[in-house]
């Protein structure tokens, strides 16, 4: 399986967090790379992974970072691939405003497609989906893992019925 | 050409913030379409708008909206292509905030790739870089524009320091 | 009794805080079902609900949803009823606040009666309350359950006097 | 045509806000009444108003306030009637977070339904729908209402069709 | 001993924060009553205490509330008196901005006194500096009190020394 | 007339929103002092002011400052008289978001009774109710402001009711 | 003259902001040099810039960019030299917390010297005490501006004075 | 070793954040003392402090606190030196915020260089760069706490590849 996605984040105390894009890009069927690539602590490694990052064959990186979060951003500066970022609520983030808002706010030319709050699994979801764009076996398995998510409700729903609350609609 | 991006927003009033997506589109070489589908005023609508998007052969949907903005989250509830969702900071928004957070923070399963405020054009370079992983052309055309960016602001370097700005760098 | 009074809420983790709806719906005497719809999920079901609610009988809705929260919005898209929507914060919400802004504000045309943040216990009142401008039992019980509400503040202002703080008013 | 609505403001520089409320109800075939009262210049008043409210056969109140905006809180400790809160982003007001945040956070047993920030419009309609829960005619009013609006935005769509924009979608 | 502040609160709740209020005034030599007010649960209660609080005697109304503060403002409505609002970081509260800003950001011609989040003990001070002004011995107490504080913190400023924490300044 | 209330402020670019507390005091009878006192480019003359603040007679010290607003809590850290901060949104500060939380937030022993943003007049009101503890004559002139008030909401109510508003409760 | 500050921004359109900076520059003796620098459009450019930043002379970077504002932290994670961040309020920037929060919050090990928002003049400043700790003409220069700031003030209160402020402070 | 930083906090309540500026300036070979000087109970003590400093042959301060932060700016009023801000999440504060803008938003004239929340390590890197512009020696030391860091980023990345993570890049 070719590997399309890279993910990578700012620590690896970001792991936690992070590894459910790489659990759901596997349940997907996507091939990923994880790895740490630090924009303020290792620089030079973070240019060289973005520069590098469309020859080596990805298509789509996700990255993670929290505080003062630049990763997503420089990487999104150096290669013309799409770039998700995932801002995640580190212990030296402020409830994980600095997070988003390092993430989000990028300038006109340079977006970043960003997700929510420590939301790794949507990036998988999201990197799924382009790659889904031309590859239709992806495509397919992401349709199908917005099929079993409604069938997750669904059958929550019966649950509570049967749980007995008072009149559940059905 | 064949029409791959859907540009959405939920009032011809986004129309000044939206109209960047479809320049930077057009200027990329991706053709797409542009209309006004409103989550709230035309729900049916919506609804038929996501559930035929792929079929008609979109590859990427564009949506914006401002304050409780549900159209991107709605949209992506129901297609299993990536929509890239643009919060607008429209008149009855408490300053982008609403319209951010309504976008950005979607549950599990269901990502919207969200830019910045208002950021209209960078949610259309995004969707042309989507397209870029399977189009050569279209990804060349970001590149291209990218390598632009960086010659204009050595272009603005420059004139600096013609303006005679004490000792500026080169 | 008849059912007047719809309880949904987008996720199963939302019932701690929604049964407190249906627990004082109860004890005013006022008719409910409780189910789970989730309008990222369960886009269809969601449509349907709120499509046939009126027809079958119900008077107010009650919808709790966190995060990124289009449920209380959407449904208000869809029926002439009023919709009560309970801002949750959940375990994705950024404190609250995005659940909060993304359900108040709604754009003109499509209100949404929001409560306090986890307010689920106030939103039942809300509903009986709006029961009780055509309902004149349920009314009394509103009446009559505020009257509690203020001798229960008056047995602890008691009850710090007796306890020996020194010089409490009477 | 009997007055059901009363729509009350702390102060008449609200009513630039506060008039859409009235337009709207006005529109919609219900009856109101509106006037100033200042939960904090002219306490006395407002108990008085919120005690003969439902005797007087109002059934619900429209309440709009800016700052630290007590009046539709302190008239809904008062009345067993619905009330809706309309946060007023008056000049004193901090972006309107104020005025927000002091009409949402009641506390258990003192629901106010709140709506948007400067949302009178909104506010008018949904006293409609709770008037339309047991009046048949404002109901099918409200239902038309909407009826409207879904109307209007698909005639901005053709609207902007016609404009040529290209390939926008019906 | 004359009692000459009034401390209130709106819910016994808040007790373990206000408490600090009454023990500062103890300490201090400023007779005070302590007592439970709740704005929403006993509005003809509140509106006693304040209409009356000036004939008893009381100089000065310490309230504290959490959420939807409205105690401190209305009873400074209601009262020549200066009122001092401590915003209470109650279970209900959003981090404590909602009790911030309903106390806070009162309207001209009323004014309340606002401590920081949970300040009961500031607000027993502030009360105190009031009397100060014209009672000499309270005056003097404040300024032992004050005093007091140099000293604690000085001790400190010693510990550290001997703890041998290098070279630390004296 | 004694001199009782110094009003300092930190610029006097802060001049406009200060002279409310001037002209309120004056229109109360009480008799102030105005000048000028920056934290940050004259604290000699801050700590002089305040520790001589007592012993020329004042009672209360109205305090106004925006952005990193320091002296109002610094005065207070040196004078035992009540001081009263004004969180002044200056053309450098955050929304006031700033001045409001450096003057508000002082640790226990320090208080600073802080009044909304902007509201000089509301210091000044305040002001004249601490010197009303003790002086009749201007506790009668406080009383009778609020009495004014009153009358002026009425005479708004009157107003609005013969310029014909619909149904204008009376 | 020696340049020994780097003042670079993110893009022209911070100029006015920025160029406070070069101007307090010049007023305290301090040699500079200005350049636009992109951390989005010319990331080489930024990474070529911070490399050399200290063997090409400089001790000190002043680097000023808004939004999503990386050209700070970056610069900082390359140069072992002191960098100065001045968040920009840039049109695409909500309310400048974006800019605040992405130069402020960085990682252990890569600190930036954070000044208030717009505060280009202080970077300059700081820029001159920090050459002004082994530069003594420098330092001299910083103690004289200080000093000029302080006569500056006491011009003021003294101009209140003369213009008949009643009873102004001396 | 000459002590060239003087590290000062509020409260020995700081110490537990403070003390890493000692423990990293200790590692970079800086010589420090660190005391408690609290701005609000001290004031004298402070003023003492900062008009000394110089004098004493300190080159840098860094001064944390919490809450109503006046420390670091106040510092910063009355020596020329340049002072690092250390916003400290202390019990009184909200989320950090008051810390943050109360060092931060310093009027022109009186920097304040802040570093992010709670870290203090950053400020004494930052105070060590500061003195590495004339000291070699330091200079390179830090220089070779920066290459440390790097080298233990590229440890981790190794370490997640021997751990097996699928693919990990190189």
């Amino acid at each position: 399986m070719a590997i399309e996605v890279g993910i990578i984040m700012g620590s690896d105390s970001d792991l936690p967090v992070m590894q459910a894009a790489a659990d759901i890009l596997k349940e997907l069927g996507v091939g990923y790379e994880l790895t740490v690539v630090s924009a303020h602590r290792t620089p030079i490694r973070m240019v060289e992974y973005a520069k590098t990052a469309q020859q080596r064959g990805l298509k789509v990186i996700i990255a993670g970072a929290g505080g003062a979060a630049h990763l997503p951003g420089m990487v999104a500066s150096i290669t013309p691939l799409p770039v998700i970022g995932v801002p995640v609520k580190s212990s030296n983030s402020i409830d994980g405003w600095d997070s988003i808002l390092s993430i989000l706010q990028m300038p006109n030319g340079v977006p970043v497609a960003t997700v929510a709050l420590n939301a790794a699994k949507n990036a998988g979801i999201l990197a799924a989906q382009i790659i889904g764009t031309y590859n239709e076996t992806i495509g397919q398995n992401v349709a199908a893992y917005k099929a079993k998510l409604e069938r997750e409700v669904l059958g929550k729903v019966n649950n509570l019925k049967e749980k007995g609350y008072e009149n559940s609609f059905d």
